[in-house]
């Protein structure tokens, strides 16, 4: 038998245009009745479409479930894979593994486990043989099909110790408090603006286990009503409301609930416009400012930092690091109230 | 007399709207009979207009320069700075120091040097009493008129054995060269993306010097003409041709003149959209990328490599560092040639 490797980031798959990557393509491969021996055949379950996609589908289709569904088998039989050409994004799989590729064969996954893709369906080859069900209420489409994860394709098993949704809402925002695992140091004060939402609430409790005696964390949240539940967690040593928007004075509050310090490390976990001034200000001097808020402007960070001569280091949130999965669900297993209100939230 | 110690980032000078920054504010306080003791003020000697600002103001007043210099008047008049209300743009300014705030005064400055603001027109309090010439070849305004310094602004003194083009030439892109000077360590191997242009020669250099005998640095430029120019300077190992926007095509090239590996750091240095994934996929896990190109899309970079399941880390290039502007001109001091080169090109 010969080895066939292809590339691992699945530009072999890429049918038009040529020389791009799956993603930004307008059609993939999903022919797979070959399948290279770096690359991972999954019998699919379920997709969890990207809400953007979804709610677009929904208003295209005026609510009609057949239409919808009609959609969805267009786009994949069009493009090789579900991307909605009008939002762009995708989503996510769920599915059990049918294959692995012979060069993958060391991998900790065997054939039958499974697993939940953690890269987008936007670049993830995709074959629908039928869609079973359509939950519009979750977003999520039951089918039988197959899908491909690429070499370089990252997933997470899903664990029996949880139920699939609630492994899933940790899974979505797996990156924020894994990088924050690898970035927070004792004695380090942090700053974590959006402590609230999933991401932020995660993030905290990374901090509050790794500063140690000497550390402080400050979380600054939206609503007044998350402080007790951030204290009553002790997610946090304190919390504030502040609008981070509101630079001068946002720096003005979260300094005084830090002993009128500045911060080694912010991070922004705020999907919130114009908060790049209102997370670069209360750095330190060679501190480090980490964006994990995709409405952060690069523009308005390089130039902004640039305009008050703050030397700090800034970081693009990316949404994959080492162990993310791994880390993130660890989180819920061993603090119970986090994972109780997880349960309350986000099932 | 009383310490009056004002803002360190200048809101104490913003008129409206109220709690935003000196950038973002439609209109700042430029009544210089108070001059606060954390301020520096100084004797405005010429405008070195943003290139984008100028151009709108040459194209709006139909190249007619009474038109130019009434509108220039109009704006600082209304606004308390140079700031272009199309473009949002400013530039920045040459001048002698006028007075040192008493809380600065331990600073390496006196009054009468003359000094280059390396913080933007667009958040500098300035007074215009005539403008003497405008130079519409350069984008310059000789002026009479002042202007302030606050606290957090950056500036460099101008060097006395460099003409004040070639400094300010160099002074421009400072903080890429100096970042580099920072990143690279012995026995990294480094790609350079957009190493013919300016930012690019300088990052060249500091990192040539830095990588030692086990380190390899790898210029890709965007014409071939300068591969010559590169090597004859000494400025990488190799210099190669190829296209960032092509990820997978343009990620063969660099490795095969990097011995098959991916890099540890790649710095970005060209002012072209879509080269987020040409600058992630060279990056080996673990390792760094700079993005010094204002090009740069925060989403495209953070999604981009997660879907290639990438852990590297990306900076966002922070147009300060500590000590840039020294590290920066040092670069010509030290290399006769390098020096040779921008005298030629961008004098």
């Amino acid at each position: 038998m010969t080895v066939r490797i292809a590339c691992k980031y699945g530009s072999h798959r890429v049918l038009k245009p040529k020389g791009v990557l799956p993603q930004p393509a307008l059609q993939i491969d999903n022919d797979f009745s070959t399948v290279y021996d770096n690359e991972i055949l999954v019998d699919v379950i379920a997709l969890n479409i990207d809400s953007a996609s979804f709610t677009q589908l929904e208003e295209a289709a005026g609510g009609d479930i057949k239409k919808i569904e009609a959609k969805i088998l267009e786009i994949v039989e069009q493009r090789g894979k579900m991307q909605n050409p009008i939002t762009g994004s995708g989503g996510m799989f769920i599915g059990k593994v049918a294959k692995i590729g012979a060069a993958l064969k060391d991998r900790d996954l065997k054939v039958g486990d499974k697993i939940a893709s953690l890269v987008s369906l936007s670049l993830t080859p995709l074959k629908i043989k039928k869609i079973k069900k359509i939950h519009q209420d979750i977003d999520r489409v039951e089918i039988e099909g197959q899908a491909i994860l690429f070499e370089s394709g990252i997933y997470a098993k899903l664990p029996e110790d949880m139920t699939e949704s609630l492994a899933l809402a940790a899974l979505d925002v797996a990156g924020a408090p894994a990088q924050a695992a690898k970035l927070v140091r004792p004695g380090d004060r942090v700053l974590i603006i959006g402590a609230g939402g999933k991401s932020g609430l995660l993030c905290c409790y990374e901090a509050m286990k790794r500063v140690g005696p000497t550390g402080r964390v400050v979380g600054n949240v939206h609503h007044a009503k998350d402080i007790p539940i951030l204290m009553g967690l002790n997610l946090c040593h304190e919390a504030v409301t502040g609008d981070a928007t509101k630079p001068v004075e946002f720096l003005d509050i979260v300094k005084n609930a830090n002993g009128g310090k500045e911060f080694d490390l912010v991070i922004n976990c705020v999907n919130v416009s114009n908060c790049e001034m209102g997370s670069i200000l209360p750095c330190r001097d060679g501190g480090l400012v980490y964006f994990f808020s995709m409405a952060t402007n690069f523009t308005k960070a390089a130039l902004g930092a640039e305009g008050v001569g703050k030397d700090v280091t800034m970081i693009v949130g990316n949404g994959y690091t080492k162990d993310h999965a791994e880390i993130t669900l660890w989180e819920l297993r061993e603090n119970e109230k986090l994972r109780k209100l997880f349960e309350e939230r986000y099932m």
